[in-house]
C-alpha cells in the first residue's frame, strides 16, 4: 500500500513562510521516500494548495494511507479543530483510503533535542566568528 | 561562565498555549543541565513572562551567555526583526553578558527527523488502536 504524508502548515500572507513549509516538504521526500512515496505540503488557510487538495493530491498519486503531520508547535484550535474537522470532511470522499492525523510538533520527544540542537549550533558559529 | 538558554514564544491569548511553552522549558532544564545552566521561557507579546524580564532573570541568575532560541516555525518578521530588536536593546543594559540569538526552529537539520518521527509515532499508535 502507497503511504502519504500530508504536512499542514497555518499559511501566511508572507509568501515566503510558505515557501519554508513547501520547501521542507521537498526536503523531507529525499530523507524519507522508503516509509512515505507521497509527500506534500498544505495549509489551512491563506495559501495553496489547501488541505483539501492536498489530500486529493495524494490520493491522485495512489495513496492507500495519508498521514496528515500538523506543522504547528502548540496545541491550539488549529490542531484541536479546524485541521481534524477538515481531514475528516475529506475522509467521507475516500472511503477506501486510511486517515491519520499525528499530534503536533510541540508534543514530540525530539523536540527537546532539536531546541538543545539549535542552540548548540548558534553557540559554535558565535565562537567560529570570534 | 554561567550559560543560559532563553526560550522566546510569540506568546498567546489562549494560556494553554503559553503553558505548554513554560512546560517545554521545564522539561529542557533536566534534559540540558550540564550544557545550560540556567534556562527560562518567555514571551514577544500576549503573555508573561516578556523577553525583557526573561533575560533579567538570566541575569540576575549569573548568566555570563545567553542563547536567545526563537521558538517559531519559520522566518518571519518575528524572528528577523522583532526578536533581535527586542534583545539588543536589552542588551544595552548589560555590557558585561555575552548574547547570541539562534537560528528558528525551522532551520534546523534535525527537524526533519522530528517530521518523521512525529508521523511514525501517530501510525504506531494507529496499529496498536486496531
Amino acid at each position: 500500500m502507497m503511504k502519504a504524508l500530508l504536512l499542514v502548515a497555518h499559511g501566511s500572507r508572507r509568501q515566503q513562510s510558505n515557501d519554508e513549509v513547501d520547501k521542507i516538504a521537498e526536503t523531507l521526500k529525499a530523507h524519507c521516500i522508503k516509509e512515505y512515496h507521497i509527500i506534500y505540503s498544505s495549509f489551512l488557510e491563506l495559501a495553496e494548495t489547501l488541505i483539501p487538495d492536498g489530500i486529493k493530491k495524494c490520493v491522485d498519486d495512489g495513496a492507500g494511507s495519508i498521514v496528515v503531520l500538523p506543522y504547528f508547535l502548540n496545541s491550539g484550535r488549529h490542531v484541536v479543530k479546524d485541521v481534524p474537522s477538515i481531514v475528516n470532511a475529506e475522509k467521507e470522499k475516500y472511503p477506501g483510503v486510511e486517515f491519520i492525523i499525528s499530534k503536533h510538533l510541540g508534543a514530540s520527544d525530539l523536540m527537546l533535542d532539536l531546541l538543545v540542537s539549535t542552540a548548540n549550533t548558534a553557540v559554535n558559529e558565535f565562537i567560529q566568528q570570534d
